[in-house]
């Protein structure tokens, strides 16, 4: 495989540059400024913008262009957003992206309807394009919204609860994170007009791609290098979140271990000072190891889907997006 | 004018049941309960169902059929209830029709959450439809839901506010609750394939007699029956809300009764033995009386719209219904 890495993370950053434009204009002008202004406040607060991306790339893939679809871009961006300031306000987090959340900066009020603003801009702009697939696209962003919204519940709902399964975890990323890239491949797709077979290719990438990135950002919590994750090693453990790496040491373990890992979840979470002691039990118990495999065979498995695109171009871009996820650190 | 009352009533109230049957169904067996549940919870707590039979209205109106136009008014429905929700929140209050608020029987959490739900279900039920009108009725979906967030913030920038004009608050009424309103009728006459005359006079009515509803709930907060009207009477001062009658009263009272009105803004209310004493300044200085004369001329300019629908029966309708709204008590 002779992937031209430079070629495809130019084109990345092109496009990255031409959405950050358009998200900064996406706002602008509009009153009250006391909506609009804390909505445009978490916009600038940067990001991968890997889900208008997936939209673009996945127009291109399926042999649109990217004029087509960058409207869309911008909703998946929007609703991306409306999800992070809500989140925010339900986890009682104070900082994101090295800045004070929304409902921090402004107030909870403030925040409930700075994310409710950015999901009706979304719509606005999904809804400045006509044509035949704009039913479809449509359809396909309320189905991602409405799988987003009973992601976060069960995400919230795992907080209280003593047994979660790996399956229950699966189901609640699947709908949390992964449909949300599902829908980002599946809009770029119907806007490109592809092929049922075309959209089903990259609905699948699409997927196992949120899946993988999901697990890796499970494992970067506990694996990442402290500057550059940007966030303190250990966090999740910290306030007891039931990740993959969790569970399947709890499933992994027994005895004194398995007490240990109950006692997370009997307290809510563990001291700062103890997140050694459970990482190097992650060690033992091969949950990094796990993790990793997990990764791997589901970026195999979206990698598996492109088989049905048409164009070895648009396979090797998908495939140095892949890579570059997987080998990502933050 | 002869109005045939019991038809129209007891016509208002099939429709209103088969409103209230597909309310009851829309959230029924979707999981997680801990989402959905609360997000019935609201949805049962009653209401008049006026946006879904403006919408059904609209349509018969345009000469179009109640049953193409059932899926586009359990979706207004749906958006209304979202916006209680949040609303609830973000005015800290307890109660809404006799019942907890979904913040206070559930939490905060959920009560977001919830609310993102109703709004997401909101398009999915927009999204059964099909046909070329479609984008055009999402459009005005979407228009009404921005509007909405807008007056809503505008709302809550008036609590801070020592300056308020009435002209604001006409601004802030027309995007929170008109916009509203004025959307039902316009999705209801599109669904209907409405000429552009008819979507004009059918939106005009919507626009103008949502205005009116909102200064006849800023009236009947103060000279409501309180059995009757289900809240206590005098709520919107002790609250310190920058209502209509307030509004209207600090422009025109003087000297001391000024300073009275201006202390209520310094100290974002009153007690509630003071209801009386204000109740009596407002009736010295006629804001009762204004509040009146505004409902009906807006009610009277909503109804000069009705000239351009085709059928006699259809401005009968509407003439009835414009009616109970004026007589309404609670």
């Amino acid at each position: 495989m002779n992937v031209d890495k430079s070629k495809f993370s130019a084109l990345f950053e092109r496009e990255r540059m031409k959405i950050e434009k358009r998200l900064s204009d996406a706002l602008k002008n509009r009153k009250p400024f006391s909506l609009y202004k804390p909505a445009a406040y978490i916009l600038k607060s940067g990001g991968k913008r890997l889900r208008p991306l997936l939209v673009l790339f996945s127009a291109k893939a399926a042999g649109g262009k990217f004029s087509k679809a960058y409207n869309a871009a911008v909703a998946v961006e929007l609703l991306h957003n409306f999800t992070l300031v809500h989140d925010d306000i339900m986890d009682n987090a104070d900082m994101r992206r090295g800045r004070l959340t929304v409902h921090k900066k402004y107030d909870l009020n403030t925040a409930i309807l700075a994310g409710d603003s950015l999901l009706s801009v979304a719509y606005e702009y999904l809804l400045k394009d006509s044509g035949d697939h704009l039913k479809k696209v449509l359809d396909s962003f309320t189905h991602g919204l409405v799988e987003v919204c009973e992601g976060q519940s069960m995400d919230k709902d795992f907080e209280l609860l003593s047994e979660v399964s790996i399956d229950d975890y699966m189901l609640m990323i699947e709908k949390k994170t992964a449909a949300m890239a599902e829908m980002c491949c599946t809009i770029g797709a119907r806007i490109a007009c592809a092929s049922k077979q075309e959209i089903l290719a990259l609905a699948g990438f699409g997927k196992n791609i949120g899946i993988a990135f999901q697990i890796q950002d499970d494992l970067l919590d506990i694996s990442g290098n402290e500057s550059e994750f940007g966030k303190f090693v250990g966090g999740d453990l910290v306030e007891g979140k039931k990740t993959y790496l969790f569970l399947r040491a709890l499933e992994k373990s027994s005895g004194k271990d398995k007490k240990e890992f109950h006692r997370i979840i009997e307290r809510k979470g563990i001291r700062q000072n103890e997140i050694p002691k459970f990482k190097s039990l992650y060690c033992k118990l091969g949950v990094l190891e796990d993790a990793r495999e997990e990764i791997i065979r589901y970026s195999n498995k979206a990698l598996s889907k492109l088989k049905y695109l048409k164009k070895q171009e648009d396979r090797d871009l998908f495939i140095w997006l892949t890579d570059s996820l997987i080998k990502r650190n933050r």
